[in-house]
């Protein structure tokens, strides 16, 4: 038989190439300081050198690899440079990459059980083992009503915590006939904007979202909380659902999640905990105050792709009872049926989150939590923690700085005793340099820089030497 | 200085396991037909095998890497598999795997252009690419008022549509307000169920979604669109958006979008163009009656992770006036202000999806289209519209089956001509033989197989096989 025309790159091919991809990777991995943390190119300078049409015909393997280092990393920001303290880390490891190749190679679609069980079982057992290694409550296992779920991200985390809400408040009414204006959700003024968001999209508006007053440390104030949803319950509003941070984006303030679960139970209102970041400490006991009052949540959730170097995507969402959720998102055309899902024997995650099609991301989540083992995880949050501790006290020790917020983890918010627009030129000033990478935010109305220690292979040396470039940076503008 | 202490993998360590990696792909592609399609697992199996608890320490990559073939692979339904016919492909290719390991690699955020701009500027320009490729109107280009994102699926890409939808309608007061009950969308009883979950989830309702009846091709009836549309003005609710469908997931049948074009038109109606599974067909100029109508569309998406080689997930997703999307998805915290948002020179591509973060899924695509080029691309098409347009002959020439839907392109819907129960039997028993995996659906009331060839890697001989095998299968249960 004579062979058929393809243009498909065969095993042996992938094998050749596969290496030399992985090659690259490694050899990024370790000239990775050697770039400018943040990427220093003007706007359109990238597109400029991509050719403005798709090739006609093919292109050598060759050629495409040598464009990532011609094109695309002028272009890069360097996220898993150790010299990164922006934002909040996203992390890659060595064994998340290799299971999310895996993820890949296999190329499995997860919607329902029967697609590929393995999918499905190894997620809910890995969900399951966080549970304990986090302190996180019973109720959230499997093995009785809740059980946990991968999503892409903390804010369809948060979207779909705020639909079951909604349709538990509304006993499915909202989702037969739509939502009637007089829901109202609660956060606090520090809460991430993935809930204006949410909001926004599930029709319940964002004059509706209320963004309740917080403390000297940034964290809600229950009694203002409960002062606000009894005022919307006596106007004959509909209090539902709040959502209490433990570690906010700005300063990773922790709203007390125990006093507002008490406020939500006497009001029947669905608590969220949002953990992105901070969840992650949680590994070690020491931290685990993080997760007070979880107990009491009906939803929370944490990013293993923000600190746990399990690579983006990857946010672990739990549910105290799964039925609302299922309910909420539950759709079963025909062409979906099948002899598995109507045993009532699985789980078809696909009625878990929005989206149908679901890769096997439990693959890199397993494979972390393997390499690692909990007491290789617990080494190196604890490893950040101190270093940001350190970088607190270095801040503390020099009169020019100020520390802006508490830190009790791996953030820490500070500033100069100066004007905003010489903090914010501190700042450009060092990201400029392509040394470091740090960002922003506004606490108390002022300017205030952040320093994340986070990302995997950020170690003493590196943090030092932030220290050292921020107050070099802070001579340079003649701050004494 | 002593080295510190470390769990990490080593980039040396890395390239050693990644190699084995790759090589496990290699030769996991080359074994794949040896492996039953459908995973042959009772439920609870694979979950058995793996430990109720997390390790408290390491464990050998190598260790982690046999129980892919120890615990995982029995649990595998294989997409990749040549004898996959199953709902629609997700298909994977060598160069997309590669591009999407790259992504992991870098592990970058594409939030804001800021956070990384090649990984926004190589989408934006790759998206361009598509417009022309696909035979797209040039208003969805990013050079216009238009532009494309990629999403993760297009149950997304159908949501984020009908939210911007939504806004433009209601002058951006569902957004602040909330939803009230009164907005009507409509798409036909064909349409994919992402499109009634959207509705639940944006607040709409799935009451205030019509399913338009369709004519004999399983197309809808713009006539009857109209119609309705009138009947719900008459009766003060707010037409707002209609969803067409070019190839649906029952039978690829195809909606008559200039017609519904001209309906939406009128009614001041957003429309939205699900093209998922056929979209990649337009590469052929034969094959762009499917885009027919689709310049007069509001938004438009299509799945390469379907039958364009990269995999999941990866939805390509346009709009004609990109203000109205933004406006309705944005968001601008402190903490992700930057110069070059504020500029308005750039794209922020978070203000066009619902999650926050973005993996640069560009990367892969880019490759896709580089290694094959748009001529590789088309071949496969072609290939895989031929074998499906023989399989579709050789069903018309055996008197014992019926071919049950029209077939335009690479979808076979046909039925034995017997009972539902005994082509039930016929597919599962087909199913079970783990040959060949083929799904149903339900047309004109009748149990129907749905045969897609679509996978990357099938050819001829798959197809003439499954052939056999359906003929043997029918002749097991005595229908003659």
């Amino acid at each position: 038989m004579p062979e058929t025309k393809s243009f498909h790159m065969s095993p042996e091919e992938f094998r050749r190439q596969g290496h030399a991809v992985v090659d690259w990777i490694a050899d990024y991995q370790k000239r990775i300081e050697t770039f400018p943390v943040l990427s220093q190119v003007q706007p359109g300078e990238i597109r400029s050198k991509v050719p403005s049409d798709a090739p006609e015909e093919g292109e050598a393997f060759e050629k495409i690899l040598g464009d990532i280092d011609r094109i695309i990393l002028p272009g890069i920001t360097h996220w898993q440079s150790p010299n990164f303290f922006a934002y909040f880390p996203a992390n890659a490891s060595g064994p998340a990459i290799l299971g999310d190749l895996l993820s890949s190679g296999l190329g499995v679609q997860g919607m329902l059980w029967s697609t590929s069980p393995a999918c499905t079982e190894l997620e809910t057992r890995v969900l399951d083992w966080l549970v304990p290694a986090l302190g996180l409550p019973n109720n959230f296992l499997s093995t009785g009503k809740g059980g946990g779920v991968i999503q892409d991200t903390a804010s369809n985390a948060t979207l779909v915590a705020l639909l079951a809400a909604r349709e538990r408040a509304t006993k499915f009414a909202s989702n037969k006939q739509g939502c009637t204006g007089r829901l109202i959700a609660y956060c606090s003024t520090q809460t991430h904007s993935s809930m204006e968001k949410a909001a926004k999209i599930a029709g319940i508006g964002s004059d509706n979202l209320r963004h309740i007053e917080v403390d000297e440390n940034f964290a809600m104030r229950p009694e203002a909380l409960s002062r606000q949803i009894e005022a919307d319950a006596a106007a004959g509003l509909l209090p539902f659902m709040v959502c209490a941070t433990v570690g906010t984006t700005s300063s990773l303030a922790i709203d007390p999640t125990l006093e507002i679960a008490r406020v939500c139970r006497d009001n029947h209102i669905w608590l969220h905990v949002d953990a992105a970041m901070s969840g992650t400490a949680a590994l070690c006991p020491e931290f685990r105050f993080v997760h007070d009052g979880v107990e009491f949540a009906d939803s929370y959730c944490f990013n293993p792709h923000k600190w746990m170097f399990t690579n983006f995507d990857c946010n672990c969402f739990y549910v105290a009872d799964r039925r609302h959720l299922i309910e909420t998102l539950t759709v079963l055309p025909e062409y979906l049926r099948n002899r598995a899902t109507e045993s009532g024997a699985v789980i078809d995650y696909r009625d878990w989150h929005i989206p149908l099609g679901r890769r096997f991301r439990a693959l890199k989540l397993w494979f972390v939590l393997r390499h690692y083992g909990l007491e290789g995880l617990r080494h190196h949050i604890r490893e950040h923690v101190r270093l940001a501790q350190e970088f607190a006290s270095w801040v503390r020790g020099d009169r020019r700085f100020e520390i802006a917020a508490p830190c009790r983890l791996n953030l820490i918010c500070f500033r100069m005793r100066a004007s905003d627009s010489v903090n914010h030129r501190l700042m450009e000033n060092l990201n400029r340099s392509g040394d470091l990478f740090l960002t922003h935010t506004k606490l108390d109305g002022k300017f205030t820089l952040r320093l994340c220690v986070g990302q995997t292979n950020t170690q003493a040396q590196h943090v030092e030497r932030a220290w050292q470039r921020i107050q070099e940076g802070a001579a340079k503008l003649g701050i004494s």
